[in-house]
């Protein structure tokens, strides 16, 4: 790939991550846990779906064994994470924040589902495994803080948007499109999905 | 093994997974999921307790991988999930879920056993793997729904049934019986033993 | 290593696991489990951490395969719970709990981050490892107990100690100086550490 699409990708990446993270700052604020605490919390909320999937796949090392740096960056914030929410409400809008968790939806169950594939799982199974990867760090997140997880609780589309990208991604690879497009479309759409039907407040009947 | 005989026990087998998808299904809907929520938490029951076996033994590939139609039958469910209880409500009386639940939990256990036997735990690990196989897909139902565990809240014998069938089983492994005979003899104990003392509402001391 | 040194290890760590069961039967005794359930939770609760660890290291077989002796003897008393609390808080003062709860969280950090660091994990990743088998086994207890994990709700020093006194190890480690004296000294800084923030009741800011 182009140098600059490659740099282009991991800035959006290390967003996704901290967008994630940041959830788990929120919650761990509201419980008052110390910094150790928040660190526990915000990791399992950014890795912890990826960790499940390479786990059920059989799939090492680890993303955040390779990628360290971004352990010791949740560390670092977690000590000053009252700070850093102040900062972040700040600098970025609530809007901004959905954006990048809807950006770390996308990318983390689309590399989730191209994962899943490249370990030689049936279609079916790789969609699955790309949700998993996209919503189970908010999932253990909530069940750590003895909350119903919040995919469960709200009928607005999160782990529906994922699916269906999922899908959709699984078409293109079928398709045979280039790989890179797959993914960039796939991830587009989970994201304008979830941005669209959060902005129309469109609502999954139950 | 006789053909009838393999599509006898692949009848069962299946009756017993969607035994177990049917309780993620009765829960989903007290809380009201919607249709990939509901998904989710049936499939964790149905193949929960399997799964924390295989990755505890680092035995692959899941049953559910291998038996993807169990999965896309549980996806298509889902969301049809309010018709499908309302059907089975009147197809099946309650008694008949108690009973296929109790075959689950037979069936469940004694494979589970199996499979770690053969994986060559010690006895006393493999009666435990049984157990976990049997009864830790409602006890990840539970947690995902944010309750206590129904196995540990409710004195009815259920995990005892599991731990006593599958003591029962490796004593008939033990005493060189044909491994065809131990395993239906074994499951059928769980299921009688389940079904009597629930009929009778022993309770356990505690 | 000297025989002797040998069997006052195997002592030592033998008391940090029951210390451990043991918090799992004071939950289990609150929440009225039946044998089975109080089994089920004092194991996980002894277990969990390093059964964590190892499935994330992808390490076999687990320490509770290979002592299965410990999984006996904590099924045996958990059919006599009651019994063993009334006469634990008879033998042993509640100070003799702390102490060995903490005894515990100073073994079981350290040889997670020992293990950790064997299995070529980086620096930060292996503190974080030792960490997740201090307080790991807690934090499953109190999920399926279906609370707030105690180390999240505590204000006071637990997986800190432990995280301080598993970078005290790393840093022993680099200093190459040896084995035996690195695992001791981290070991009972994290009990001294423990006990004496508990003591004089330091509480983190939050």
């Amino acid at each position: 790939m182009h140098p600059r699409l490659t740099f282009a990708l991991s800035v959006i990446e290390g967003l996704a991550i901290f967008a994630y993270a940041f959830s788990g700052f929120i919650e761990a604020r509201r419980r008052r846990l110390d910094a150790v605490g928040t660190f526990l919390v915000a990791l399992v909320t950014a890795f912890g779906g990826g960790t499940v999937r390479d786990v059920l796949l059989g799939h090492r090392p680890f993303y955040w064994v390779e990628h360290e740096t971004y352990v010791i960056a949740i560390f670092a914030m977690s000590f000053v994470a009252p700070f850093v929410l102040r900062m972040a409400s700040r600098v970025f809008s609530e809007r901004a924040l959905l954006v990048a968790d809807a950006v770390g939806l996308g990318l983390f169950s689309i590399s989730g589902t191209s994962i899943a594939l490249d370990a030689g799982m049936p279609w079916f199974i790789a969609a699955l495994m790309g949700v998993v990867t996209g919503v189970f760090g908010g999932v253990i997140r909530d069940v750590l803080c003895n909350e119903m997880p919040l995919i469960l609780r709200d009928s607005r589309p999160y782990a529906t948007c994922a699916l269906v990208g999922c899908w959709l991604y699984l078409l293109l690879a079928w398709l045979a499109v280039d790989p890179v497009y797959s993914v960039i479309v796939a991830t587009v759409f989970i994201l304008v999905a979830r941005l669209v039907t959060f902005k129309l407040d469109v609502r999954l009947p139950h």
